[in-house]
C-alpha cells in the first residue's frame, strides 16, 4: 500500500507517454512472432528490450523507488498497466508481469533479508523468474479452505507432498512459492497453511507436464504447469512469514493483483476496440460501402466504449481506494470489478472478432489469441459467481438490522 | 457551464448532508400520497416545502449565485441532484426540475431583460412553472430537422400553427417554449427554426389533453400535454435570441439536461436497490430462509451494485467534462451515459420487482411507478439507438484516414 | 387430461380461422376502450360478444363436449389460446379465461353433484364469474408451504380466517375457491391444506380492496382483491374432494394453466410483433427513410420472430405432452415454457415500445397495457427463479448416481 | 429436397440407436486422441470406423437410395445429425460431413455422367474427399456478388486466377469445386459466376498454408486452407451446370447445409450440456456440497435445456418444412435457425466451460476444442447479422402496402 505518490503528475505524464511510445514502436511489430515461438527462442529478445526498459528508467513501474522501481501508486500503475496489456508482451518486459509481480510483493513484505537476498534481488533485476503454486486439480480453487498439499517438518526441512496445477510460469521458473498445510488439524481453518519458497531443481519437484490451454501447450513463462510435489525437500529457511499464515499473506497479492488484471485486461480491450474501428472502417460490404456504416457494428462501438470508460474509471477508482484506505476496506470494489472488466473484455473480443467476420477466428490476428488466453478471466482470481456472492454478502451486512 | 466551482468542498458536503436528510425526513414519508393526488391537492403541499428548502438555503442548486442560486457546477450539482432524485418530486421542491431548469438555463443565456423581468424571475422564485414544446406526433422526435409547426410574423406578432405533443408541464405551466419553422425554406436546415416564449393563456394555445402514459394521465406539473397551435398569436418580444437560432439554442439544454436526468436516474437506481436488499433480507422463502440467501438475488445485487458505480463515475466524469472544457467536447461522454445509465435504470428496476414479488407490480411500493414513468428513460432526450449511432460516428471520425 | 382429440383436423381448422376473424373483426376495434371501462359499463359489451360467441358454436374451447365445450386437447386448445391472446378480451369472450377456467377444471374432476349444479353450471353457460384465493401478502407465494389461513370445522360449518391477496377476479365474482389450512400439525406438510368453495357474499368475506397494479386498480373481472377472511363461515359442503387435499387439487389446474398464459402470451407476441412491423414501415426516420431500414430494427424483428417461433414450438410441444402423457411427465417443459415465454413477452414488448418511440410510452396503445399488466408474468404462477431452480433439479436427478 | 420419406418410423428409431451407440461406444473413447493427430495418422483409425459403419447399414445417411444411402429426409437426417454431431468425428465417419455432404448434393443435381463416374462415386464410397472453394480474403463473404477470381475459356480449359481462403479440408481433398467469374460483365450479376471442378493436384492450384484457426493449423480434413490459383488450367468439362449458374448452384447448398449445421450444433450442445450437468454434480465446492446445488449453475441448467430444446424443434420444423414445400419457402426458417443456434451453442459452451472452472479452458476435455472451433459457427455461411437482416427484410415485405 502507497498511502502518497512519490512522483508528480508531470513524471507520470512522461513515463505513460514513455511507455506509450516504447509499446507502439518496440512491442507491436514483434509480439505476434514472439507469443509463437518456443521460449528459448523468445527469452533473449524480450531481454534485450529489458534492457532498454531498464535504460529508459521505466523498469518495475510498481516496485517502491528503495526496491529500484519506479514507485507508482496503485492509481498510477493502474494506468501503466494498461498501456502495457496493450501487448501479450507489454507487462513481461517491462517486470511487472504475474505471477512475479505477486511473488515480488509478498517477498518486500514478508521475506527475511536471506529470501530478498536470494530471491528477490535477482527477480526484481529480471535475472530469473518464479511461480506460485496454490491451486490444485481435486479442489476448487475458490475455496482456498479445500487443499490437499502437506508440508511436514523434518528437522531442517520441510517434506512436502501434494498435486498442484495452474502453477503458471513453472516451466521458466527458479523457484516457486508454494501453499501447503502445515497444520492441517488446526481448528482455526485460517491458520492451517503455510507459503513455502521451494527451489524448482529441488528433488520431488516434479513438473508434469504444461497444461494445454484452449490449443496452446505453450512454454517457459507462457505456460501453466501442472506439478507433483513428491517427498519435496526444501529447507525450512525458505518459509514465508511465521508458520500458519499463509492464509494471510496471499490476501496481500490479491488486492493489487485484481487492479493489474483489470487494466491489463482494459488495455487488451483498447487495443481491440481500436482494431474494430479500424477494420469496420476499412472493410467493404460492397463496393464503396464499408462495415462502419452497419448499425449493429455501430452499436458494438458505442457499447463497447461506455463498457471500457466503466471499466477504467472503477478501476482507477478501487486502485485509488486501495491506495488511500487500503485494500480491505475496497473490498468491494475489487471484486465488482474483477467480475466486471473480466466480461467486458469478454464481451468486446467478441464483437471485434465477429466485426472481423473470418479474419477474426485466424490467428492472423492478435484477437484470437486473446480470446483464447483470456476466457480464463472470468475464472482465476475467483470466479464471476463467487466475486458476485462475495460483494452481495458484504453489501447486505449492512441490511441485517432491519431484518 | 462553470469552469470553477463558487463553493468550497466543505460546503459542497454540507449541502449533500443537508440535502440528503430532508429528501429522507421529508420528502420519504408523503412521496407515495403526493404523486397519487391532482395537481390543485398536491401544489400546497409541495409549495410548503419549497418553502422550508429556501429557507434552509438550499433552493436552486444549479442556478449562479447571481441569480439566487447556490452556483453549483455541473458536477456539484449532479451529487446533490443523485439525493433528489431518490424521491420522484425531489427536484421539484428544490427547483431544478425539467423542462423548468432548462428554460431558466435558456432564459438566463439568450433572454432580453424584459424577458428575464417577465418570464425568469418569477420560475426562479418558484411562483410559476413552465415547458417546453417541441416534439410533434406526426415527425420522429430524434430527428430535428423534421417539423411542422410554423411561426409567420405579422406586425409585431408571430401566428403559430402546428401539433405539439409530449409538452410536458403544460398542465400547470404559465408559458412554453416553444420550436416553431420561422424560415422553413432557408437553404441551411439548422437556421429553419426559431424559439418563442407563448403564454399558455394566449388565444390558439389549445391544450387537448394530458396524454395517458403508462396508465397514468397526470395533471398539473405531472403531466405531459398534447397542444393545438391554431394561428396562437403571440407577440415578437417573445423571441429568444435571433431569429433562426432554435437548434442552436435547443443545444445547450442538452448536455446539462442530460446529466440531470442521469443523476436523476442514478438516485432512483440507489432508493431501488436500497429496498431490494432490505426486501432481500426481510423476506422469507421458508422458515428462517431469507430471499439474500438465493443465489441470484446475490448475483443481481451485485450486478446492480456494479452499474450503478459504473454509471454514477461516467457521469460525473461527463459532467466535470463539460465544467471543463464546454458539452461540445463532451458530447461522446455525454451520449454514452444517456443510453448506458438509462438501462441501468431499467435494469436494476427490473430486479428489484422480481425480487418483490407480487408486491413489486402493485403499487404499494415506488417501484412500479419508476417501472412505469421512466421506461421512457430510453426513448426521450434521443432513444438509445441514436445515442450509440451518434457516439460510434464521432469515435470513427479518427480513423477515417486508414480507410 | 385429455388422450385423444374429440375433433378431427378440419373442424380444428374451421375453429382456429372463425375464432381469428371474430378476435379481428369484432374484439380489436373495441378492447382499448372496454379496457378502460368500469366493469359496469363492460359487462354488457362482453355478455353480447358472449352471446354471439355462443352461437357460433365456439364457446368454452377447452371444455369436454360432454360439458357443452368443444373438447379441445391442450395443444388444439392452445391454438386457439394464442389467437384469443392477441386481444385482451379474447379468453373472456369465450369464457376459458383464468382463473375460471382453472375453477371449472377442478369442479368438473373434483366437484361433488351439488358443487357442480350449483357452482360449475352457471360458470360454464357465463351465467357468473369466480375467484380462487391462495396467495398471502405475508408468505412467498413460490413456497405452497408457507400459508396461514385456516379452516377450523365447527358442525357443518368452516369457519375461515386469513389474510389473502392477488384473488383475481374477485370483485365480481359469486364465488371464491380459498386455500386453507385444515390440519396444520399434519406430519405430512402437503396434506395440511383444503379447497373449499365460499360464497363471496358470505359473512366474513371482506374485500378490503382492488390491490392497484402498476397503475390501474381495475374493478368486476380485471381487478386483483386483497380479501381479509374475518371469522369467514361456510357450509362444509363446499369443500372440494376430501379434506387435505388442497395442495393435489391445485397441481391439477397448474399444468393446462401455465399452458393457457403461454400461449396466451404467445398471442400478445404476434400482435406486438405486427404492430412493431408495421409501425417500423409506416414512421419516417427522414423524408422518405422509414425506421424498417435500420439494422437495429431489423434486429429486433428477426429476434423476436424466432423468439416467438421457439416458444410456440416449445409450448404446443409442452402441450401434447400433456394430451399424451399427463402433467407430471410433461413437468420440466411446463417450467421451462412458463419462465422461457414470460421472458420472450418481456423482450417483445419492450421492443415493440421501443420501435414506436414516445407512442409506445402512452396508453395510444395496446403496447403500454401489456407492459404494465405483464410484468406479473414472470412472477405469477411461480417466479422465473424458482422455475429454473426445478428444471435443474428434475434433470439433474439422473446424474446424481454418477456422483 | 425429399418430399416423402423412404422409411419408416420403425427403421428410423434403429438407425438413431445403432447411431447413438456407436458414436458412444467407438468415437466417444478415441475422438480425444483422434482431433489431436497429424492427418496421416488419424486416417486410418477413421477409415476403419467407416468400414464398421458401411458394414452396419449406416452409411451415408442423406443420401438417397438410389445412390446408396440411407435415403433420410432432412429431418431424419437432422435427427442423425445431431446424434453424429456429439463427436467431432461423428459425422466424417458416417460420410456426410461438411463439405463432402454439399459436393455430393450439388454432383447428384447437376453433374453430368462424367463427372458421378469420376468424382461423385468415389466421393459416395469415401475413397476420396473434396473442397468448396468460394470465399476470398479481400471480399466479404457475406456478399456472394463481391468476387475476384475468374475463369476464363481457352478451348478445352479453363484458367482460373484468384485468391481464396477457407478452402476447408482442401488439404486431404481429390478435387475442389471452385466458384469463379465466368462471365463478369454480365449485366444480371447473378450470372456471373460459374462453378468448376479442379483438380487438386492440377497445375497452378497452389495450397499456400493450412490457416491457423484459434490456434489450429489443423491438417488433412480437419484443416482450412488458404489457396491462390495462379493460372491453374482445369478442363472444361469439369463446369457443373451450365456457364453462370455459379450463385444458383450455391444456394442448393445452402438449406441443408444449415440444417446439418444446426444439427451438429445441438449436438454438440446436449454433449456439453451433459457434461455440465456431470461434472456439477460430482464437483465439491465444499466438503458435501457440490455445485450442482447453486442457484446460479441450476440457472445456466435450466435455461441451456429451455435453448437447446427451443433449437430442435425449430430446427427440425425447419427441416420439415424444406422436405414439405422447398428450401425457397423455408428460407425465413433457415435463417432463424441459422443464427439462433449458433449463438446457443455459444452459449452452452460458455456456460459449460464456466462450470468446469479451470479444468474448462484445458484441453482436457472437449469444451476448450469446441469453444474455439466453433466461434466460426456465428460467421461462416453468413454472420448472423446477415442472416437477421435478410428475415427481416422478408417478413417486413408483407408490411409494405400498409406504409
Amino acid at each position: 500500500m502507497k498511502i502518497s505518490s512519490a512522483i508528480s503528475d508531470t513524471e507520470l505524464k512522461t513515463i505513460l507517454t514513455s511507455t506509450h511510445n516504447f509499446v507502439e514502436q518496440k512491442l507491436f511489430p514483434i509480439e505476434m512472432d514472439v507469443i509463437k515461438m518456443a521460449w528459448q527462442d523468445a527469452k533473449p529478445i524480450l531481454d534485450n528490450l529489458r534492457s532498454e526498459v531498464k535504460s529508459m528508467g521505466l523498469w518495475c513501474p510498481q516496485i517502491p523507488k528503495t526496491y529500484g522501481g519506479l514507485g507508482l501508486s496503485n492509481k498510477e500503475h493502474g494506468m501503466v498497466s494498461e498501456i502495457l496489456g496493450m501487448s501479450p508482451i507489454g507487462h513481461f518486459v517491462f517486470n511487472c508481469q504475474a505471477p512475479d509481480a505477486g511473488n515480488m510483493e509478498i517477498l518486500m513484505e514478508f521475506g527475511t533479508d536471506y529470501q530478498k537476498e536470494k530471491y528477490l534481488k535477482p527477480l526484481l533485476e529480471g535475472k530469473i523468474t518464479s511461480c506460485f503454486s496454490m491451486t490444485e486439480p481435486e479442489n476448487a480453487g475458490s475455496n482456498p479452505l479445500m487443499m490437499n498439499t502437506t508440508a511436514v517438518k523434518e528437522g531442517e526441512y520441510y517434506i512436502i507432498n501434494g498435486h498442484k496445477w495452474f502453477t503458471s510460469s513453472a516451466d521458466a521458473a527458479s523457484f516457486a512459492i508454494v501453499m501447503a498445510l502445515t497444520d492441517p488439524d488446526n481448528p482455526e481453518p485460517y491458520r492451517r497453511t503455510s507459503q513455502i519458497i521451494v527451489d524448482t531443481k529441488a528433488s520431488g519437484f516434479n513438473q508434469i507436464r504444461n497444461i494445454p490451454i484452449m490449443g496452446d501447450e505453450g512454454s517457459g513463462y507462457f505456460s501453466h504447469a501442472e506439478i507433483k510435489y513428491e517427498n519435496c525437500k526444501t529447507p525450512v529457511i525458505g518459509l514465508l512469514g511465521p508458520e500458519g499464515a499463509g492464509y494471510q499473506i496471499a490476501q496481500t497479492r490479491l488486492g493489487p493483483g485484481r487492479i493489474h488484471h483489470c487494466m491489463r485486461w482494459i488495455g487488451i480491450c483498447e487495443r481491440a476496440f481500436g482494431m474494430m474501428c479500424q477494420y469496420a472502417m476499412q472493410r467493404q460490404t460492397s463496393p464503396g460501402k464499408v462495415l462502419a456504416e452497419k448499425q449493429t457494428i455501430q452499436n458494438w462501438i458505442a457499447e463497447s466504449r461506455a463498457e471500457i470508460n466503466a471499466s477504467k474509471l472503477m478501476v482507477l477508482d478501487a486502485a485509488e481506494k486501495i491506495d488511500m484506505y487500503g485494500q480491505d476496506k475496497a473490498r468491494v470494489e475489487i471484486s465488482i470489478i474483477k467480475f466486471y472488466v473480466a466480461n467486458v473484455l469478454q464481451n468486446v473480443l467478441d464483437r471485434a472478432i465477429q466485426t472481423h467476420g473470418g479474419l477474426g477466428i485466424t490467428d492472423d490476428t492478435l484477437l484470437s489469441w486473446w480470446y483464447r488466453h483470456e476466457r480464463g478471466a472470468r475464472i482465476y482470481d475467483g470466479p464471476d459467481e463467487v466475486h458476485k456472492s462475495r460483494v452481495a454478502k458484504d453489501i447486505l451486512k449492512s441490511y441485517k438490522q432491519q431484518r
